[in-house]
This record gives structure tokens, C-alpha cells and sequence, in this order.
């Protein structure tokens, strides 16, 4: 448990350990492993580390986790993310949150090509 | 009705209607009302048309909608998303949403001062 | 198994039982309970039937489950829901999911005197 | 923004703008299409307003959205439901809830003619 | 509503009613078959107390139901559950949520002989 | 890629790969961390391996995913889980949805000393 705070810490370069890996330290082998795949997901890659912590925070508010949401905000922000940029993307996850349901609603049928929505 | 699928068509450059606008034609107040909304939202602005499709996809893999799934995937095909990005993109809705549910098991505590979950 | 299958014929006055019932036989203690715990809520009283199907309507296409969908749709429809209803409905969800994501993502703090979002 | 602010107030006869719409302004066009796509769906039409608030209700309960639980069942009482009414739309979001999840469950298969569920 | 509650603290051996009944006092009709669904279910079957709660917690972590997680949790808790044990639950309801949101993002096909995810 | 295959095969005892894990190669990378994620988690502990597919049948129907509710069913059902099981385990699922959002309907507070919901 110590060396994976210890990981944390240094891969993050903050001082201090998130309230959620303290709460997976219920579980030590749990949070190791989960730390692991968060690392292996959470490096730059075709997508950017912005995108894919703007992607963390679409699905955090579709799932309504406040501490996650909260969560990636903050480290959206730390890597740029402004207002106007978070507000744009809050646009979107209402958007398709609407479009989603209206779909299941109407049971609609797959499009033979289809394009966009 | 027939205004809105022709402002549709030319928007979007495509010579059909998709099954989602065709059901909500349905209520031709609520179809246009929708269209007026997405047209509003679904531009180029601080983030990309590429970035929006994949945080649509994000939200749609979340809510577990399939057509909503296929439609935007397909659509950020369309914008230049290959099966690499794909791949990383889904990787990342994946982790986030166990994490988003590990938090709630937990009822992980806010951070004084949130960094990254 | 047998009474409660005669009971749902006989209260809904139909031929045949819906497979929604013949799946829950697996537990014929549950089947039983179940469909008591439905007989005392899906009856008249402040809300009428059609109301509460609407409602039934509103909570599946939330959780986006297909069969749910078409069999609440259809009750409705037995009960005066004509299309021009079903597509009011199909609008007030699809717009209460977008706002109910839109809060979460904001994380919008409780009014002092809540008037109406 | 200001204008449309200036038009909640006014259509909602209300002297405070709530914490949802401020929320909102950090993007003001965005604020401005959902505002305008939410006047265009809440007005009685085949559906009078109580039962678009109660839909809401329904459909915020489902998403687990504390605040706009309260908001909604707070503007379903001024338009007339009390708590006998507010007892029974809670049977029915609780019931329908249940039953989803069972015909998620069980993987229930289409009826070729469905009644109700 | 008093039956009903003199009921649950003789089933129960408690000596308060938990705010969750309180709640649903306000429709005693629903309480009372709430209730009655309630005591059918958990009772000890094939499947023992314990097990039935940690399904409980699994159910509303999965949900994200605050006041739910806590009170079943506390329920394993008094049958035997452990740290551990709930450390191992989680990391299993986790699991399971990311891979559940794989399988909807990638839409993965029926395996013809499925065997296990 | 390969290895993982094998490793899979190897592990379960199967011949076949899943398409679940099919679809995961699109992301070898991302396909292999899952894997380990899951290998470390899905071994039997405090819980056995029975009770553990449970727990993801009751995540994968409280989500609605068609394909992991069949994938987990027939583990479980391997496992040694029969038929009166299965209607115990998917009473329990349904039960625990019902109040899960009765509890947010209602907005319970929380119990100062929470016994059972």
C-alpha cells in the first residue's frame, strides 16, 4: 500500500494522497491493481490528456458522481480546460443525454448507413 | 416538418434522413425545437467536432444506448477517429466508470483540495 | 403459479400472459409478490391509470429498457394515449434527462427556495 | 444572459433566478438554446403542466438527481399535487423501477401481441 | 402505518424505525406493500442473509444511492461482512461496471456458446 | 495480443475466446491491463467465486447489459448456481432497485444510526 501511494505521489508529483486511493487502501492488492490500469489508460496517447480527462468528466456527470465530477474537473482545469471551455463540454454530455433517451424512448431502428444522429 | 429534414439534410450534407429525426418527427415542435438545440451546440467552437463526437460516444457507451452508440461513433469516423483512437477512447470511458462506481460504493469524502481522482 | 396467472387474466382481462410473468415464475414466491405489490399500486386513485402509465413510460425509457418501453406504450395507448400524447411525453423526458445531467455536471448548489428548475 | 434572465423572470413570474439557470450562464449561448428548448416543451398542451412536473419527478428520481427531485416536486405542488399524489407517483416510479430491472434481468423476450407488462 | 412499523421493529428487532420507512409513510398503502414485498424476499433461501445484503450493496453502488450503500453496507456488516470482504466486493462491483460500459461502447455480439465475459 | 489469448484460454479452461475480449484487442494494450485487472480480481478470496459472479449478475442487470447479464448467468450457472437461485438472486436485484429510488424519490436523510434500509 505504501509503495503504491508512494507511486502515486511521484507519477502525479502532488504531495498529498486523494481521498479515493485512501478508500481502495481497504483492499491493498485492489488498489494496486486498479492504480496500475488507471497508469496504463491514463498516459498521453492518440488522444490527449485533456480529452481524455474531459472524457472522465462526461461520463462522471452522466453517471451523477459529484466527487468525480468534481475530481476531473479540477484535473481538466490543471491542464487547461477554462470556463468557456468546460461549458462546451457540458453542452455536449446534456445534448446526447437528451438524444440518448429520446432514442431508447422511441425504440428507434438502426440506420441501414448510418451518418450522424 | 419538411423545413426542418431539408435544414437537416443541407447542414449535414447528406441525402438522408436518419431514423432518430424521422421518430421524432412524431411532435414536429419538439423535432424542430431538438434540432435547433443540437445545430446550437454541435459547431466548432473551443473544442473540436472530433472531440464532441468522442464525448458523445462516451456518453452513449454510458447510458449503454445502442443506436445513439453507433450513430456517433460512426460520425467521428467520419471526423478522423481511427481504431486507435477508438480503442483509447473506450479505454478511458471504461476505467472512469468503474472508478465513478468505486467512489460511490466507498462514499469516497470530498478532498480538501481536490488534484485528480 | 397457476392462481396468480388466472388472477392476471382475470384483473386484466386478457388471454394471454405477458412473458414478463412467465419469466418471473422461475420464483413462484416472487411472481406472487410482485404481482400483489403491482395489483395495489397500478390501481385508480389521485393519479389515473393513464397518468400512471405515462409515468411508467417516463421511468423505462430513462433506464432504457427496450421491452418495458413497447409494453407501457402499448398500455397507454389502450388507455387514450394518441400520438400527439406520446410525443408531449417523449419531450418533457427527453428534456429532464438533459437538465438532470446538466445539474450533475455543475454541480448545482440547492436553492434557498426552490421554485421550479 | 441578462435578456434572458429578464425572460425566466417573466415567464415564470418569479423574482429569483435559480441556481440551475445561473449555473447555466457560464456558457450564455448554451443557456439561451436550453432555455428556449425548455419553453418550447413546458407548456400545457395535450398534457397539462402538473403531469409534465410529474413526469419530471419521475424521470429525476430514476436519475437519483437530488436537486432536481426537489425542484420538480417542489413545482408539482404549486400546480396543485399534494401528498397523497406525491405517495402515489412514488409507488409508481418505485414499482416500474423494479419491473425493469426484472425484465433486464430475466432478458425477457418481445410478446408477439404486448398487453402490459 | 402503526401495524407496519410495530411489524418492522418485531422483525427487525429494532427500536427505531429507519428514515426510509418514515419516508414512505406518506403513502400508507405503499408502505404496508412495500413491506410486505420486503419481508418476502429477504429471508434466508437458497441464498443466506449476508449474500442478499451484499447483492443489496452491489445493486446501489452500481446505482449510486448515498443513504443505500450505507444502510446495507451496515446491514452485511451486523451478518459478518468484514473489511475485507467489502474490500473484495467492490473491487468486484467495480469491475464489473467498467466492463459492462466496454461491452456497450465496443457492442459486443451474442457469444454462440458464451462461457464467461 | 496472443499471449493474452492463450493466457485467457489457459486460465478458464476454454477453447474459445469470448468476443468480449475479441472486441478489447482493438486496444492490445488496453486489452491486456483489463485482463490482469480482471485476473486479480475475479480469483476466489473472502468470497468465493459463485457469490463473486453473482455480485456481477446484479451489476450487469441493475446496468441493463443484455450481453453481460447472459455472459454472468451461465458462469454463475457453472459455478453450481441453479434455477431457485437465479429467481432468488433477480429478487433481490428488483427489490433493491425499487427502494434504491424510492430513497432518492423521497430524498431520505440519513439514519443517525442506520440498521437496515
Amino acid at each position: 500500500m505504501r509503495a503504491v501511494f508512494e507511486d502515486i505521489k511521484a507519477t502525479r508529483k502532488v504531495a498529498r494522497i486523494n481521498n479515493f486511493w485512501r478508500a481502495l487502501a481497504t483492499n491493498p492488492a485492489h488498489l494496486e491493481s486498479v492504480w496500475r490500469h488507471l497508469k496504463a489508460v491514463m498516459q498521453p496517447g492518440r488522444l490527449d490528456m485533456l480529452t481524455k480527462e474531459m472524457i472522465a468528466v462526461a461520463v462522471s456527470a452522466t453517471n451523477g458522481c459529484a466527487y468525480c465530477i468534481n475530481s476531473h474537473i479540477a484535473a481538466a482545469q490543471k491542464l487547461g480546460m477554462d470556463n468557456e471551455m468546460l461549458g462546451e463540454l457540458m453542452s455536449v454530455v446534456g445534448l446526447f443525454n437528451m438524444t440518448n433517451k429520446l432514442v431508447e424512448g422511441y425504440q428507434v431502428e438502426p440506420d441501414v448507413l448510418p451518418n450522424t444522429e
